[in-house]
């Protein structure tokens, strides 16, 4: 997949980088009609915000159901840097997004491939289509990078 | 344990009513301090906000976090009167909650008892003490009404 063309996730990984330079881990999300129109491009924000529910993929299904004034996005694709955690799969699901691309897999706190394996449950109502690995390089290089720098 | 006397539950009942009364599923959460200062009441706003992350466990604990200024609630406690589903139980590791006490369980959509069990996976870093069942009757009869009378 890592040769998959991917604006969606072009966007995302610009996003990330722009949480980078701001000092926020570097994850970025974006939202994506079906008719091509971005609704919501964003990043993690949890230490500018203060906010422990501020991660990339939360942001872009607020500002994108506030945008359209519905609680549904069952006509968008989110496209995510780093695969979701449990809190932003469950966020997915209640939108009802079709598809969920991301890039890097997240072993010790993802929640869709991992752990909870919230969309595996028959506690979870809706079920997006899953893709992994999309320019997993370029965004795990980023987190690399990041928490290297911190040390 | 239904006749715990719980300030923190009377709370989120009274949430959830509040909910009930302008047309949101009557879900109510509150945070309270060690100290026991309540620092956010509130319920689930999905309809109202039209916006699908909105529930009353994730408005409480975004409320408190800017109340307070940080991204952690380690000294603090949560209420709510519908067990948390993955979403919000993720959010409320991540917020470092002390514990978590909840009325009715759901086994429909839980995430803390049921499908997800995100506290009992590998992938979450933080495990809040846990009690169910508190006032739960009366948690229980209030989504019993507020579905019976819609349909």
């Amino acid at each position: 997949m890592a040769m998959f063309d991917s604006p969606g996730m072009a966007l995302a990984l610009d996003a990330a980088r722009a949480a980078e330079a701001m000092g926020e881990v570097p994850i970025g999300a974006a939202v994506i009609s079906a008719a091509g129109e971005v609704l919501a491009i964003s990043h993690n924000r949890v230490e500018t915000d203060r906010d422990p529910t501020a991660h990339a993929e939360m942001l872009v299904i607020r500002a994108a159901t506030a945008l359209r004034g519905t609680k549904f996005l069952e006509d968008c694709d989110l496209y995510v840097t780093l695969e979701p955690c449990a809190m932003c799969a469950q966020a997915i699901a209640f939108a009802r997004l079709r598809r969920v691309y991301f890039a890097a897999s997240d072993p010790k706190g993802g929640g869709v491939e991992h752990g909870a394996r919230v969309f595996a449950q028959p506690t979870c109502h809706h079920r997006p289509e899953v893709y992994g690995g999309i320019r997993e390089a370029e965004a795990a290089a980023l987190l690399r990078e990041f928490f290297h720098s911190r040390r």
